[in-house]
């Protein structure tokens, strides 16, 4: 299934974004792109995108528009400011946001498009910068079924597999539910790290033996030796996983689950923020583990 | 590296023993075989093993022996029991013990073995019974290097890769770390299917989603579908799982590594003990923390 | 010091505020007092009161004005809907809110009460129906620091204890933290009475044994016997206590301090919640932790 | 009820002891003791001890011999070996061990005197040195109930109440059930102080409300100020609570009962430890949350 040529708009060229619409040209779409600082534009356009003057212009000129967004107070004033989305909607055509947002962000959005006869579909990702460039995202797609449809051959482009998931708000729920599972495992990891190098165990080995077995992954092969080294270049910030540990947690109070595991996490998550490890790669939890062995010799001798 | 028609030893042939020795004779290996009882011991000599009357015979028929026996007492009275494998020991004589006992255990089987000269491997694996037929058991061995390397062709014939662990006691601790961080992992992974279906999202399409990303792994995909519908056939029962929690537990104890995302996941497994689940696969783990949501609409109504 | 014939509106006649008022009535204070329903006001006159047509009302006739409301939505509306509070402030006069608010709702009252030249106090108290009776509740009041002193009298009228904690807002993080302790150390009771139970000790000799040693406290004599019986009635409703916890999590969170005992504990009233046990005493936690015993003697067997 | 000068042995005069026996002394018992290091006997013999060879020689001169020991290898080779109290036992004497032992140690002693036609009674004491001078002990008994009658005067003589707990064992297991309780309670009350200070509170205030409200109790009294100074003279090891909390949790998985709260607790003593607190107060525990806030007013910002 190919683009047959499909007009796609595209709003916002950050880091994610700006890949995301290259693979979209690569496909043959035409797209016309719109960012907030013109440069990126003319990038693109150097590779055939059109670009659009304004959010409402680039809706006007397009049957679907998506939209990659640094964050919710973003995504709501390209939406509904001046010059934003809504002023560009008209029955029939389709609005996509790919953007990160809660799910009180989606459906304010959502209301205001279908307000205008509009369709509209959230669309959070799954993955970073390196599964953007390389079309291999993973989409969780909620809102108009008959949108998904039409924009599936875009998707496709984009991302390795893309999800329907029914009402507006459950994309944003799904990836938390899948952020809090790897914040868990991410713990669970360092625990057994932590534990392997006090017991005079080869942490290397045990990455190893890890990877062979029914519990590999690849988080546990990319995270590994940086853990073990102390250096963990930053992909996802360690607040950003607290975060999403504390509204999947938030979530849980809400619907009546009890998830003990997530929020001993969390509160690891926690301590390792007051240490001052916000900004590091979340993996950097791992110090907060060991930094409190500092003296195990010594309390090893305690405790005899 | 074949078996250049080696003489190995093997006792035990339970579930587990019977494909390990059946995968020797497969490369070739000339095995001599021993079981408490004798039925298991004919069906291979079909297929071409020899039959000896006793472990101390076994040993005295072949340079190296490799037991794997149900668990540490009988691991104890074959090694040291009458007519056991210590009566049948000499210099140059090799004994590898391949099954999960804890590090005390080892270390007895080991100094009895060595006063009398002969060289001692402990070498629990990883994996169950499909990856022993299949001849890709992960291998942890600790104790004789030489012996190591003497019996490496026979760890190759009936394992996907063997690591050499330094002193006897490391193998059956690096197994504890794995299996901690294993049954953390369960239980984090069943947090997300239960908050999953409480908050109206497919857990189906959560298990998809989960295997096409950084923390997809064969044990989500193997026990998530079982677990969503509640039939969990037991591989690995939970009792076991929770005394490898308590085990892990024990030994941070001892070296001083707090874990504390391991201690709320062992509660669950108490728990779900305590419920009457010991017996069952350890991801029926999985019901004690959804079972308490018998009345998740009443209490949500409760709570608003 | 006494009342010195002093003048005191009384808004809100519920079950803590129409025996603080009374207590106001016995020490000698004029109280003109308020309540939506006005059968309270009639009980409270026969004793002295006056009655007041308004909240405004009563703030014009009287130069301090207490008010004891059901929840937060009650408080504003109360305080800045027609015929409220505001209408009647003018310089000089003091607004007392010693209803369970939010330091968001308390803010929002404080700015409204300044705005008109007002003086504001937020003043939750610890202690529920009993010691309001016997006036001996805890008073913990933060906001003007002139008002407290001069409505000092009336809180020893109502209280035992009064505290001035300065900035509004701080009444009630107070309380949180307060409750926050009380919500642990009640999961921590259960833990030790069900432990006691399983290992065949009476549960009697353990109260009895705490109650006369360094952690005994008048909430586990009071709560144990009933939690032994299973049969709460119910002082402090567990959705309650949960949502204490929750919030006191949640200031963790903000500020940066991780609590781990306090989230493990927040996990069991949450099942306790998701067990249809919101609206039982928050003592009933205790269910949710001996539930899981049901087949306990199977389940030794099982472990065994 | 008097003492009616009867006779009783003393065995072991630490700090505990010689106020044990002291406080019998004057209560116008006739009391013969024994000291590892005789230089304590001869300082009560001043006092009107009678003072004993041997455990075996006071044994036999005293129809009931009372123990209180420094750790198990001690109660064992005091009882068991040569001169020990085992060896002057006959039909009808009583021996009261009020050592804090492990309960396979209670048994042991108790069977070699059973053997040998005594009677046996273990009576682990809750409360340190300054309840033993005021005579205010908490006595855990079990065992022999006909000599706990006989014994009874004597407990009086030392302690403020003493419980008949059936068999050996359950002195020990009641022990360690208050002890856990303890250990949880400290760690709220600690995560309590640390968030009470992050969110701008008054630690001291949050004491003085404390100590009016539901919860007060003597070690909230006792140890807050000292909390809050960070100097805690140690009264009850770290490394000792942790030890009770381990083996609390161990007799938890032994009869099945989940305990999430004190696992959390017992990882941040664990954590304490591993911080070289072992040897300081248990309630150094605090310095263990606390210290992880080093860099608060950075995570603050970080997180916003």
């Amino acid at each position: 299934m190919g683009s047959d040529g499909m007009d796609i708009g595209f709003l916002g060229l950050g880091i994610m974004g700006i890949a995301m619409a290259r693979n979209l040209l690569k496909k043959g779409f035409n797209v016309t792109v719109w960012n907030r600082s013109p440069g990126k534009c003319e990038e693109l356009a150097k590779e055939g995108a059109s670009i659009g003057s304004s959010p409402a212009d680039v809706v006007k000129k397009c049957s679907i528009t998506i939209a990659m967004l640094a964050d919710p107070s973003v995504a709501i004033s390209v939406a509904l400011g001046p010059g934003g989305v809504v002023e560009g909607i008209t029955p029939g055509k389709g609005y996509v946001d790919m953007s990160t947002v809660d799910s009180a962000t989606s459906s304010q959005i959502a209301k205001a498009i279908e307000a205008k006869g509009g369709d509209f579909l959230e669309a959070p990702v799954s993955g970073s910068k390196q599964p953007a460039e390389a079309g291999t995202l993973i989409i969780l797609a909620a809102g108009s079924e008959s949108l998904f449809a039409k924009v599936k051959p875009a998707f496709d482009a984009m991302g390795k597999k893309s999800f329907f998931l029914n009402d507006v708000g459950s994309g944003a729920k799904m990836k938390l539910v899948v952020n809090m599972i790897m914040g868990s495992m991410m713990t669970a990891f360092s625990e057994g790290l932590a534990l392997a190098d006090k017991a005079g165990l080869s942490q290397q080995t045990l990455l190893e033996v890890l990877e062979l077995g029914a519990i590999g992954n690849p988080m546990f092969k990319l995270k590994g030796p940086s853990m073990i080294s102390g250096k963990c270049p930053t992909a996802f910030p360690l607040k950003h996983q607290q975060k999403d540990m504390r509204l999947a947690l938030a979530l849980g109070d809400e619907v009546g689950q009890s998830m003990p595991v997530a929020a001993a996490a969390n509160e690891i998550y926690k301590k390792a923020r007051s240490l001052g490890l916000g900004e590091q790669d979340f993996s950097s939890v791992h110090q907060a583990l060991t930094q409190e062995a500092a003296n195990a010799s010594d309390s090893a001798k305690a405790a005899a």
